[in-house]
Parts: C-alpha cells; structure tokens; sequence
C-alpha cells in the first residue's frame, strides 16, 4: 500500500486508550458486591445476570438500573441499597479510567515524531472530556472531536473530515486508530483515512461485513502503531 | 441536671461524623485550580471569590456553577473547563469523606457499652446514605432518619421523635449530638432529648438566639461525649 506522507493520528477512546470492557465487568460486579453487602439477599451470579439483562433491555443511559434490579427480587425502594450501588459504580469506574500501559508512551513518542494527535469520539462533550481528565490524558492532543460537539455520529464521515481539517491536513495524511469496524474504521476509510484496528475489547472480534469495513492494519496493542509508521 | 438513664445517641452527620466545612472549602479551591489548568486565565483568588459568590446566589444545589463562572469571565460554553471542574468537584469530594479521628473509635466505645445509635440526617436518602457508605458508616448505626424519608425537616421535633421510637426509647433516654443550635439541638431539645452541641465546622460559633436553642453540653471533639455519658 503507498501511503501519502501521515501527518496526524487520531484515536478512539473506548478499548483503544484504555481498557472500557474490562471497566464495564468490574462497574457491575462491584454494584452487585456492594448491594449484596447493604441488604440483598441475592447470589454475585443472579444479580450480574438480571443487571446484565435490565442495562441490554434499558440501554447504558437509563439512570434506573438498580430501582429495577431491586424491584425483580421483591425489594421495596431502598435508598440504602440503591446508594451501596452507586457508589460502588463511581469509585469502579474511576478506578479502571487508567490508560493501556502502552498508551501515554506511544502517544509521547509519536508527539516527539512531530505527528499532530487528535481524539475522534461519540458522547456528550462534557462527559467526554471527564473521561479524559480521569485518564490523565486532556493535555495530550492537538485536538478533540466530539460527536455532540459537531452533530454528528460515527461512523459519519464527516466527524472524521473534520478532524483532519482541525490538525491541518488532508484525510489522507491521517491514521485513524479505533476497535470498532462498524464505527471507527468503516467511517474513517470513507473520509479517506489509513484505518488501523486495535485488537481490544469485546467488540473487535466482529468481522468485516463488507471491503469497506476492512481496516487497513490490524494491531494486537497500541504500541505496535510505531512500527506502522516507520 | 438530671437525666434519666440514656437508652440511644443519635448523630448529626455534617460537621458531626466529619468535617463538611473544609471539605466544601477544598472542593472549591480544588475546582478552580483545575479549571485553571483546563484554560481559564484567571487567578485562584477571583475564581474563588466569584464561586463562592454564585454558590451564595444560586444555592449550593444548582448545577451550572462552573457555566455561570465561565461566562462571567466572558468564555463561550467550554466543556472541557467545564469537565475538568466537575472531575476535581467529585474526586475533591470523595477524598474529604473522611470521618474525624475520633468518630469511629467513639462510635464502637458507644456500642460496646449498649447504647442503641442513630442517625437524623437533612437531605435525600440515597444522597446521604452514600455519604454513609463513603465514610465507611454505614454498618454502625441501628437507625438511620433521614429527612426526605420522613417527610419532615430539622428542626421539626417529629423526626427526633420518629429516631427515638425507632431506636425503642423516649426521647427523654435519648442523647442527640450536632453542630447546629437552630437544626439539631432546638428541635432535639423540644422532642425531649439531651442535647450536645459539637464545635465543629463554620455553623457552630452561632451563639443562642433563645431559651430553646442552649445546648445541655458543649463537647469541641466527638471523643468527649464518652465522658458526658458516665
């Protein structure tokens, strides 16, 4: 493959900068631990498996998960019970909001390569960019991209035309590195992107649907990026 | 005076079981500084002044302090500023959820010697039964009353009656311990209770303003309410 001369490279967060589905398993046992602890009288096993089905039934966002979970084992409302959950939620997810060990270094060596570093990513800006600060990250990228921000979603590929714009250079002197074929590397390689799949998650497992989901590298770890771009 | 014999001891949580005051003073300074680091070219000093003068308008559960801050200086909605407050908001908050030195050790002297114990709280449930739990609590009262719960508001004497009935006691048997001559000790004191007043936070300089609000005890630290009770 002929590159043109790569002058940015951009990222996903989830499962590229760190390790969410790890995040996502411990949030939720820890909640159903810390519940367990205040008052229910459940199993770890049953409890994960009724949050498990009440967050693929009510989506992430719904902010009632553990009402519910309270409610399918007979329990009336139960702020003790409710608030052992919470916080077991917040101190989990703050705890795993650390980068891949391989992540700050990567990103420092290829700032020293002169390479102008940008995050490309779906949510809402605020949110985004707690996440960033938890990670210890914010100071790092010449530029972020939010979907909120910009009104757009992965895989549009105007998000990631956008983001080429704002570094200050064409699609095609960009790498895009993300996990989700659907999202990350499907869209970018419509703008015009080298699309680089890195191989972390529980979702980089799906295979390419058609030619324009096929990334053009795929990588086991971040680090591997610098070999790429020698 | 005399007392009957005293059967419970209930608990303020604020400025009681620990320190609130300089937990909202250092969440405070802690915000500031951070969104300072995000961008925001002010000093430490006028961003505290300002903070505290939107707190003071607004009250402290509105929640867009930080956007009101930012556009008092003249910055467009920024959420990255924005973020970075709200992380240093609730890591800052989190840390401070430390009991006092003494409180825990008191607390199991107390049990030891079989007082039941409580706590008659201000607030949501959830909220303060995760403050319960943050400052690793929340397995050592037999009660706790919590405002929203009862539907009633310190200093009504009800919810000081409700904690007694609950702990299987008179008010008459029971101690209740607060910073607050116009919360705690004024509505302890109507519902029958003995009542001590800790000096601790920004609240308890206030002097009496009647009869009804003069505490039976003023203890400075919680370990000294062991001596009252022998």
């Amino acid at each position: 493959m002929v590159m043109k001369k790569i002058k940015a490279v951009f990222f996903d967060v989830d499962n590229t900068l760190y390790d969410s589905t790890l995040q996502v398993e411990m949030v939720r046992q820890n909640a159903i631990k810390a519940m367990i602890e205040a008052g229910m009288d459940i199993t770890e096993e049953e409890g994960l498996e009724a949050l498990k089905d009440i967050v693929g039934r009510m989506g992430s966002n719904y902010e009632h998960h553990f009402d519910d979970l309270l409610k399918k084992y007979g329990y009336e409302s139960n702020p003790r019970i409710i608030a052992a959950g919470i916080v077991a939620y917040h101190t989990t997810k703050a705890a795993y909001l650390v980068p891949f060990p391989d992540t700050v270094p990567t990103i420092l060596s290829l700032r020293d390569r002169g390479y102008k570093l940008g995050v490309i990513t779906e949510g809402r800006s605020v949110k985004q960019w707690e996440k960033l600060i938890r990670l210890g990250l914010q100071h790092f990228f010449h530029t972020v991209v939010i979907s909120e921000e910009i009104k757009r979603q992965k895989p549009d590929e105007e998000i990631f035309r956008t983001a080429a714009k704002r570094a200050g250079c064409h699609p095609e002197e960009a790498v895009m590195v993300g996990d989700r074929l659907d999202k990350d590397i499907i869209g970018a390689k419509k703008a015009g992107m080298v699309t680089v799949q890195i191989m972390k998650g529980k979702y980089c497992e799906r295979k390419p649907e058609s030619k324009d989901e096929e990334p053009d590298y795929v990588i086991p770890t971040l680090k591997e990026l610098l070999k790429i771009l020698e």
